[in-house]
């Protein structure tokens, strides 16, 4: 039996963490900077408690790009590093500095802010150098180092003269990386990743114009001035106590965020807890628009104020992913599969912690502040929609606020609205009739009917609704949601009084088969109905059940097969309208066949149904009519 | 000055390659099992050339997953490690086995079809498991050898008294990991990464009904025996010569491919390569269809028969991602980014040599069998449209067999089209209309008058096709592409006759402003017009160019902002049609604007602008004037 060690061999490891640490080479950029950014921060900590006597100054990150000498440097001002600190952070791949830092200094390991996990950041840079020096000097003293690596596994390292504490990281751009030397590329990286990073980064200088002096003639040209062209915020807004900031900070964020978006946001949230998990940001309610590059700017993860990735799949719950903002947590693990970060613990209870902070923001809205609440309502009802029907928790808030609007806009909660309407609306069995309309302009006529009986409409378009009603029937026995164009007016909601019909029964079996002729009878059901008087003469209805089971399958769900059906109407036919009488009444079959079909062609465009050649024949024959 | 080399520590790296090596742990499984079918096609390699002396057998591989243990154990019977082998391509991480092997045989290369790249893919087990085990036995005859390590660097390792050739690795599944030691999971990752892998992988068991020996009584029972439960196919249709394959085999690789699909392919295209890139695969054109899943089923591609991603994105040109099929080539770069992948030169000739290869395949149906192509048409003019906007090239070929159906399904090439309505459908100043709809149910009225001209109506009905017309334009001259509501009859091909109009312009002038009194004027333009009396009293047209941009806008490109312009139609006024003549002469104005608004209410139904309120008023307005 033997024994031993598994090796790695650097021969062997290098070129594939050249190859395939990050599928995505440019990351390289933002490692270093955050190498820098943990080395100012560390720093100033360790001078916070006494342990480094230095002057912090305004210790700043600098990128360079020399396009002759093909190099692209980043430098800063912190710890720095000793000769024997190079031998032993940066010639031993993946030991890991940061944790180690973490380790002594756990107690404040809050306020140190340490963005690296791992030492292998560093290594990155021979994604897109072929070379690296490396020129630091400790804040300790010692004379600098420069390191020397070209890729291969052999470094050199020998004294170097530099005079100023902190690290210079000196890339080499390789053939293939060219577009790194671009002062484009780079400003891109740098406002991708470091736009928010916790140390101010330079890259590059830029002219200002000073203020002429009080009182200056109007000729003095305005003296102008070269400074340094800081590219990010270091303290931005989620970093701040919400007490702190005002409405305007807030949309001044979101500017800064998402500059290309003109519109406002509705409203915003503010995230910030440090127990179970550490988790800060802001999130925004946009305003629901068509426009595809509003629909690109995403929700942003940060760590430590630099940014991870736009894709909040799994931490975000679905419902919220259409908001806009960032979350910067430390406590999310990167580099997993969806389904690990699914199934982690803290990631389930920030998804937890997020939805109940947007509930109560939402609750808090509507109670302070109702009719802004509803003016906001159409831009929002799709994410609340949408959450109560996939959280039980969000739905048992938000049924307290969420809005029921009719086609006059008045905003009702559903509570109210079965207040308002129990009386009128309750049919002779009991069960309370909720009316609604998906669509103001093509039910118009059908609302027009139903309001003259006095009833409520709600107007109800989004295109999960269909669902919620299903929802909001199963959890309330007597309550049932019925289109204004299920049925005709006396039968939507049934009451106990009946509308005597002016035909005999005998009149009624002569006229139905009269109908039936001329309707195609795979699509229509005629049905003789004594109605008023005033009522249209022909009426389409849809009924309720089939109708939506199918418009629920076409959004997932619903019954099995049901979209598949067949499209089935009813065709109601007054039977005390002036008209009828008149088909009955007429003998010549052409005559009467002329009135059937230019009264059913009226009830089909009053349900959009007439279409192409039977709409060019009805507009010849209606111009024949009226000439 | 120092100099040394760069340093791995197995214990910094190890837990890296655990939990970092794939953000996908089920990898594991797709990683072992290669490196077994490795052995096996290298030891069959060895026989063929003579290097070694062994049957190969029915060698297979086995997956066997044992609860109570909790272990999972993946054998093969491939060319097995002796003590020393284990030393040195298991203890070294990264020590790339494969290549060697390659780089040893390389002239002949492409029979050995070797999956493995670098020797990382054996340390996946320890995603998912705690201990590993190697019992291995090579086929030179050694004593066998047996590998423990529990994920320290630590391994030990021992003799075994193994009989049989080949090399198994038992995982002791980790406690995060326990679904993979659930039935269901496992088959479900065979099925996803395996299913066509080369070697025969047995899963289990299965019972098999022997077919009854003929003349046997009708009351035998049939004998059932238990045989290997094999996954995979290990000779699919892709890697067999087109010769060798009928149509029929085609069909059924493709349900063997997508199993849940019930609708057949269209047809399809083998790709065959190997210089100079080696590339394998069969595409299909699918049935357009609305079916979520459907859409689901992408293009796979596979490396030697192992399934690597069904995101083909920059190795398939954008216009084919439709397609359904594999694609199998060793030579497509993995693990790198997008950007990288398709700067990639090679990867720029496999797409290149993919749209080659689908033009070429239709033009040879359009030529062979032009009925069948036409019928094919509807489902396959997205994908070609498309290809020709955005590839020149493809443009070049898709040209010549592109189709231009009529509203009455007559195909058309373009230069047939252009052949067939020179003479009908030049205008007076030499340009060549062609006349088309987008759709044949609202634009009837518009479609009938043309015809009635003796006109071809095309049916363009592709979402993008309005930006083909600007390119088909732009590269014939004097070509104008204009929908048949663009303008009246008269004017959508100028001639030089001219129709006298009934009315003086003393009369005109009188006409226009009573009917500008009832049309809203900023959306309405009204033009009078002598036309045929028979012609439609009013007609609402709409501009070619404005809508075209906003249609355009719409699907990008177009001209900047049109998009945001508000609908903007002509109302044309037939001075020639008695009931114009009518209006003109009514003396009371009540009754002059019933008429005006009733013309122009079916105006508007026949362009589907008649909506809500007004569709309501005119539906009452038209029984009163029936009844």
């Amino acid at each position: 039996m033997s024994k031993g060690n598994i090796n790695v061999s650097v021969e062997n490891i290098f070129p594939l963490i050249k190859k395939f640490l990050y599928s995505d080479h440019e990351i390289f950029l933002r490692e270093l900077i955050s190498n820098a950014t943990d080395a100012t921060t560390k720093l100033k900590h360790l001078i916070s408690i006494g342990e480094a006597k230095v002057e912090l100054g305004d210790a700043k990150i600098e990128i360079n790009i020399d396009k002759d000498a093909k190099t692209l440097t980043i430098k800063d001002q912190g710890l720095g590093m000793t000769a024997e600190e190079v031998e032993k952070y940066i010639n031993q791949i993946a030991f890991s500095g940061a944790e180690e830092f973490l380790e002594k200094y756990k107690d404040d390991k809050n306020e140190t802010g340490v963005i690296g996990h791992f030492g292998l950041g560093f290594y990155s840079a021979f994604m897109v150098a072929d070379k690296v020096e490396i020129i630091t000097k400790s804040f300790k003293g010692d004379k600098a180092a420069h390191w020397t690596c070209d890729g291969s596994p052999e470094y050199t390292l020998v004294e170097h003269d530099k005079e100023g504490r902190g690290t210079e990281i000196i890339l080499h751009i390789a053939e293939d990386s060219t577009e790194f030397l671009e002062d484009g590329k780079i400003s891109g990286l740098l406002t991708k990743y470091n736009r928010f990073n916790q140390v101010p980064i330079k890259f590059g200088t830029k002219e200002e114009t000073l203020p002429l002096p009080e009182g200056a003639a109007e000729d003095v040209t305005p003296e102008k001035v070269t400074v340094d062209n800081i590219i990010n915020n270091t303290n931005p807004a989620w970093t701040k106590k919400p007490a702190d900031l005002e409405d305007e900070d807030y949309t001044n964020f979101y500017r800064e965020l998402y500059p290309m978006q003109f519109e406002e946001s509705l409203f915003h949230i503010h995230l910030n807890v440090d127990y179970p998990f550490n988790l800060t940001g802001i999130l925004y309610f946009p305003k629901l628009s068509q426009n595809m590059d509003m629909q690109k700017d995403r929700i942003q993860l940060y760590q430590n104020q630099v940014f991870v990735t736009d894709n909040v799949e799994g931490i975000v719950p679905d419902f919220l992913q259409m908001l806009k903002g960032v979350i910067d947590s430390p406590d999310i693990p990167l580099n997993v599969s969806r389904s690990y970060l699914q199934a982690d613990g803290a990631v389930k209870k920030i998804s937890g912690y997020i939805t109940k902070k947007v509930a109560d923001k939402l609750s808090s809205l509507f109670k302070n502040n109702r009719e802004d609440f509803e003016a906001k309502w159409n831009d929002i009802k799709v994410i609340i929609e949408y959450g109560m029907l996939s959280e039980e928790k969000f739905f048992d808030k938000a049924k307290k606020f969420a809005l029921y609007p009719t086609v006059d806009d008045t905003y009702f909660t559903f509570d109210e609205l079965l207040e308002k309407t129990k009386d009128a609306q309750t049919d002779k069995d009991g069960n309370h009739i909720v009316l609604y309309a998906a669509n103001k302009d093509a039910q118009h006529g059908y609302i027009q009917d139903a309001k003259e009986k006095g009833y409520e409409i709600l107007l109800l378009d989004s295109p999960i609704v269909s669902h919620l009603m299903q929802k909001l029937e199963t959890s309330n026995d007597k309550v049932k949601f019925t289109r204004v164009d299920a049925d005709h007016i006396d039968n939507l909601i049934k009451k106990d009084d009946t509308v005597i019909s002016k035909l005999s029964d005998e009149e009624k079996e002569t006229l139905k088969p009269m109908i039936e002729a001329s309707v195609p009878k795979e699509t229509y059901t005629v049905q003789l109905e004594a109605m008023d008087s005033n009522a249209s003469p022909f009426l389409i209805t849809v009924p309720e059940f089939m109708r939506r089971m199918k418009e629920m399958n076409a959004t997932g769900g619903g019954m099995m097969g049901m979209g598949n059906l067949p499209e089935m109407y009813n065709l109601v036919v007054n039977t005390n309208h002036e008209l009828v009488g008149e088909i009955l009444n007429t003998k010549t079959e052409k005559k009467r066949n002329r009135l059937i079909n230019q009264a059913f062609d009226l009830a089909k465009l009053s349900q959009n149904l007439l279409h192409g050649e039977e709409l060019t024949n009805f507009i010849k024959r209606s111009y024949d009519l009226i000439k």
